[in-house]
């Protein structure tokens, strides 16, 4: 998706989980192959393409991350991000983190 | 599932994948909650309850799981596997491994 359909001003804060590999190489809803190396993740209502950045907020560490699919499926999550986004937001063992998701320009 | 289903002398080798968090706490084929701590693993035919080694053939490590769910949905792999399991087997990072699995008695 291009840069012309991002969304501007969107900030929320809520609870973040990963994918795992079985996703690996399976098709996003974007049609993009899914990377668990890349920095993506799947939001329920950003425009594909909409860069995010993503904080921690038990340790403050940040990511930003392309939203390329849909989810997350489970109630009370706002975002699922991809293996390579959760671990540089040290989230790993956790599973799950509270964080806050903003729009960059 | 009891141990009396379970399922004696399989075994089988091929790739396994493991679940991100994003499916911690929802229902499992087996009816109970994916907890991504616990040494579970989803499979396509063995019987929920059963138990099987899984060996790492990069690098000779073991864990024993039980299997309470059904997968894996892609095509070319035999298991997918808990963080947790995942962890001590060392795949993390590269996501998808080459590994043996057998029924344990």
């Amino acid at each position: 998706g291009g840069g012309s359909e991002s969304a501007h001003g969107y900030r929320a804060e809520g609870k973040a989980s990963y994918y795992g590999s079985r996703h690996h190489g399976r098709r996003t809803a974007s049609g993009e192959r899914f990377d668990q190396h890349a920095l993506t993740a799947a939001h329920r209502t950003l425009p594909f393409g909409t860069r995010v950045k993503v904080t921690n907020l038990n340790n403050d560490r940040t990511v930003v991350v392309r939203i390329n699919d849909r989810g997350p499926h489970t109630r009370g999550r706002i975002i699922d991000l991809s293996h390579e986004a959760a671990e540089r937001l040290g989230m790993l063992r956790a599973g799950v983190a509270l964080v806050r998701v903003e729009t960059i320009d």
